[in-house]
C-alpha cells in the first residue's frame, strides 16, 4: 500500500542519514566540494600539463630513438639493470618501506632507495606515499586517488594527465615529515630525477662505451616508459585481473601476469588485506622478486623487523574465500531429495505399489523408496539383480551384502527417491561400513 | 569396570557377527580357503613361471639389444607406433571396451582392437577383462586380484610373477563368453600374441628397410617391456601417486605423471567413481589420449554410445572431497572466542576496568571487549587513534565512522575478545556496511 511504501522510504531516508552520519567517507564526500566534471569544452583547462607532455611524450620519443639508434649489447644489459634498479627503488623504497613501513632500513639504504626511486620519475617519496597511504585507507571510493571504479584508464594514467575532481582523503604522514632523507629527496627532486633518469644513463653509457645516443633513448627514455607502466599497471591491472583468494569486499586482484609486469607487485589481493606485510605473495613460485631484494638488504645488515602478518590470519582470508566459493559451487549442484520433500508409506504399501505392473520399477534401501525405472537397464550389476529386489527391502544387498556400492552409486541411488518408508526398512546399524575387510591376509610371510 | 568390559566386548562380537554376516566379501573370505603364505622355502613352487620368466626376463633381452644394436630411424619411428598400437589395443580396447563396457563397436573395431591388445601380451582379453572387474568390484579387498593393499610390488608385477592365494573374486562376464571375436581371441592367443609381438614387428621392419634385429629388440622386446610398465602401473602408481578429487574411500588418485606414463590412464580417482564412463579424465589439459581415440572411433562411425556419467553426479563427487578439504583446513585454523566462551560484563564495569592504571588496554567494538594492549603500538592508524577510545564504545569509528577497517582487520580484532558487554553496546543496525559509497562521482561528463 502507499503507506508502507511512504513508511518504508522514510525508514531508508533514516538509515541513509544515520548511515552519512556515521561514515567517514560519505560525510566527507558531501562536506567537501569537487571541481566540476571534464567535458569536451573545458577539457584543456583541466589538464596537468607538465605530468600529461611528460607521459604523452615518451614513448613517442622512444619509439624515435628505437628506429634511429642503433644497439649496443652493452646499453642493453645497462638498460636492463636500471629499470630493475630504478624499479625496486618504486617497489622496495617507495612502496613497501615508505608508504607502508613494512620494515625498517639504515640511513644508508634509504637514501640509495630515495635516489634510485627518483630515477623512476613518479614524484618524491613524500608525494607518492600519502597519495598511496589514501589509496589504502580509502580503497575503491572518491577519496581514493586512483580509484579503480573509475576506470582502467582513469587508474593507469589518467588521475596524472587531469587534475583531480578532489584531494585524496587525509592520510597521516607525519612520520615523512619528520623523516631527513625523505625531506632531502622532496626539496632535491626535480634535480635528481631528471640526474637519474637522464643525465646518468647517458653519462654512464657514453663514458664507458661511447653510446650517448643509446643511454639517453634506451636507458633513459625507454627504460623509464617501462618503470612508469609497470607501476602504472600495480593500480589498473592490479585491481582487475585476477582473483581473490583473500577477501572479495574491493577490487584488488592476485595474478601472475601482474606480478611479472609489476617486479612482483602482482598479488594485489593479497596485498590489500595485509599492506604491512613485507611480502606481496607467500608461495615460492609466485614473482615477487622484491621480497627477495628486502630480504637481501635484511641478510646483509641494511634491513631489519621485516614485518609479516600473523600466519592464523591470512589462512582465516583464505579459508573464508574458499568457503564462498566452494558453497557457491555446491549451491550449482541438484542435491536429491530429503526425508521432508517426500510422502511417508508403509511397508505394505510399498510392496502394494510394486505389485503393481504399471512399468515402474521401485526399491526400498536404506529407509527410502526409490524409482529405479530409468535405471535398472543400464545398471553395471545388470537388469536381473535389481529385478530381483523389487518390492523388497535390498538396504543389505546394496551395502555390501551382495555388492559394496561406490559413493557415486549412493548417489546416483539418492537422486532416484520418491518416498519415505516407515520404520525405515532395515535397522540402522546395518547401514555401518566396517573397515576391516580392508586389511589384507599378508602373502609373504 | 570388568562386567562394563565383557558387556561391550560380547556387543562388539555380535557387531562383527552381523557384519560378517550381512557383507559378501567378508563372508567370501571365511569361507573361501587360501594357499599358504609364500615364504622362503616354498617360494620356488608358489612360482608362475612362464609369466615370471617372460616378465623378469624382457628387460635384460631388451637391455643387450640395446648395448648391441645400431639404431635406425625408421625403427625407432615404427617402435613409437607400435608402442601406441598395442597400448591402445590395452586401454582402448580390452579396457575401455570389453572390460567396462564404456562405448560400443563394430565387429571390425572389435577384431582390431583384439589384435592389437594382443601384441600387448597381458593375456586374452576374457582372462584380462574377468580380472578387471573383479579388480572394481573388489577394490583393496583381497578378492581384488592386484589389490593395492598388498604393496606397490605386488600390484605392479608382482600378482603376475607369483602363484595367487586366492581365486579373484566372482565377476559376471556372461556378455564376453557371448561374444565371438573374445572368444576368437581367446582361443588363438598364443599364436596372435607370439605373432603381434615379436614376428610382425621382426618381419615389418626386416622386410621394409632391412633391420630384421632392431625390428626383434626394439619394436618388439623393448617396446614390450615399456608397454608391460605402462599397464602395471595403472594398478601400482595409480593407486598411490596423487589426489582423490572425486572419492577417498579407497586407494585410487589422480596424477598427471601417472596420465603419461599410462597413455592416459592416470586419472585413476575419477575411473573408480565413474567406471563405465569412457573418458579417464575431463579437462582438456588432463593427458587421455585413449579419450581422443575413442572419440575418433566414433567421428568415423566405428563407435558409438560413449557412455558418460551424470555431470551432476560428478561434480557431487568433486564438491564433496573439496568440503572435506575445506572443512580440514579450517580445523587447522584458530577461530575468535564466541559469546559463549566468554564472560558478560557491564558497561560500567567496562569503563571502570579501563580507568585502572594495570596497563591493561581495554576497547568495546560490536559488542565485545578487546584487550588490544599487545597491538595498540604495531596500529597502522597509530597508537593515539587507538588510546582516545580506551573505556569507550569505538564501535561506529572501527566500521566506517573513522576507519572502514578492511576484513583482516576485524578477523585480528575478534582474536583479541575477553569479554562480552552487556546489551551489546551501541545497536546492531550501525553494524551494517552499505555500499553505495563505492559509486563514483563520474569526472567525464
Ligand atoms: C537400486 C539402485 C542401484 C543403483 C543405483 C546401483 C548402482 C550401481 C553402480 C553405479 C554400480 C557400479 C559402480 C560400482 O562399482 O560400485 C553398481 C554395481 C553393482 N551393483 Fe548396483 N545399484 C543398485 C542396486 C543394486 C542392487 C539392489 C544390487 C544387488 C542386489 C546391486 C548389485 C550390484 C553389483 C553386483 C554390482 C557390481 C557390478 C560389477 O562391477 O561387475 N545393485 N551398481
Ligand atoms: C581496536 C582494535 C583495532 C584493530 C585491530 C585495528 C586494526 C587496523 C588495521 C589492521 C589497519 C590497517 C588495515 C586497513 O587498511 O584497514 C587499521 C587501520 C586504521 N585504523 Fe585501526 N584498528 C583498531 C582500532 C581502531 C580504532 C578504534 C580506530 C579509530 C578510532 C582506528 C583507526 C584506524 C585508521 C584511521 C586506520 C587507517 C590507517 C591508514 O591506512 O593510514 N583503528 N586498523
Ligand atoms: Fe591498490
Ligand atoms: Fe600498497
Ligand atoms: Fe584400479
Ligand atoms: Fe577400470
Amino acid at each position: 500500500t502507499t503507506e508502507q511504501q511512504q513508511q518504508s522510504n522514510k525508514l531508508n531516508e533514516q538509515d541513509e542519514e544515520d548511515f552519512i552520519k556515521n561514515n567517514y567517507v560519505a560525510r566527507t564526500l558531501l562536506n567537501e566540494s569537487q571541481l566540476p566534471p571534464i567535458t569536451w569544452s573545458n577539457w584543456y583547462r583541466e589538464v596537468n600539463w607538465p605530468q600529461a607532455i611528460l607521459l604523452c611524450l615518451e614513448p613517442f620519443v622512444a619509439l624515435y630513438g628505437l628506429f634511429t639508434t642503433s644497439f649496443m649489447w652493452q646499453t642493453t644489459v645497462f638498460t636492463l639493470i636500471w629499470y630493475f634498479l630504478t624499479g625496486f627503488g618504486i617497489t622496495a623504497g617507495y612502496h613497501r618501506l615508505f608508504a607502508h613501513r613494512a620494515y625498517e632500513a639504515t640511513k644508508t639504504l634509504r637514501y640509495i632507495l630515495l635516489t634510485f626511486g627518483a630515477g623512476a620519475v613518479q614524484g618524491s617519496a613524500q608525494w607518492w606515499a600519502r597519495g598511496h597511504r589514501a589509496h589504502h585507507r580509502y580503497t575503491d571510493t572518491d577519496l581514493d586517488p586512483y580509484s579503480a571504479h573509475k576506470g582502467m584508464f582513469y587508474s593507469h594514467i589518467g588521475w596524472l594527465i587531469f587534475k583531480p575532481r578532489r584531494k585524496p582523503g587525509v592520510a597521516d604522514v607525519t612520520d615523512l615529515n619528520r623523516d631527513q632523507s625523505i625531506q632531502w629527496q622532496h626539496r632535491n627532486y626535480l634535480s635528481l630525477a631528471f640526474f637519474m633518469a637522464f643525465v646518468f644513463p647517458t653519462l654512464f653509457c657514453g663514458l664507458l662505451w661511447g653510446d650517448y645516443r643509446g643511454g639517453y633513448f634506451f636507458a633513459g627514455v625507454l627504460r623509464l616508459v617501462f618503470v612508469h607502466h609497470s607501476t602504472f599497471c600495480v593500480n589498473s591491472l592490479a585491481h582487475y585481473l585476477g582473483d581473490a583468494p583473500f577477501d572479495d569486499r574491493h577490487t584488488p586482484r592476485d595474478h601472475y601476469i601482474t606480478a611479472l609486469v609489476t617486479l612482483g607487485e602482482g598479488y594485489h589481493n593479497f596485498h590489500h588485506e595485509f599492506p604491512s606485510d613485507y611480502r606481496n605473495a607467500l608461495k615460492w613460485f609466485q614473482y615477487d622478486p622484491t621480497k627477495m631484494l628486502i630480504k637481501f638488504f635484511k641478510r646483509i645488515g641494511l634491513a631489519s623487523n621485516l614485518k609479516e602478518f600473523p600466519q592464523n590470519e591470512i589462512q582465516k582470508g583464505r579459508y573464508t574465500m574458499a568457503r564462498k566459493d566452494l558453497d557457491q559451487f555446491g549451491q550449482s549442484i541438484t542435491w536429491p531429495k530429503t526425508n521432508t520433500d517426500l510422502p511417508l508409506i508403509s511397508f505394505e504399501e510399498y510392496q502394494q505399489l510394486s505389485k503393481k505392473n504399471d512399468g515402474r520399477a521401485l526399491v526400498l534401501i536404506a529407509g527410502f523408496i526409490h524409482d529405479v525405472s530409468n535405471f535398472i537397464d543400464s545398471h553395471p550389476g545388470g537388469r536381473a539383480i535389481i529385478q530381483s529386489q523389487i518390492g523388497k527391502d535390498a538396504t543389505v544387498a546394496f551395502y555390501g551384502g551382495v555388492h559394496d556400492h561406490n559413493t557415486a552409486a549412493h548417489n546416483m541411488l539418492a537422486m532416484m527417491r520418491v518416498a519415505v518408508c516407515k520404520y525405515g526398512g532395515e535397522v540402522e546399524h546395518l547401514k555401518r561400513r566396517l573397515g576391516h575387510i580392508q586389511t589384507p591376509t599378508p602373502i609373504f610371510a
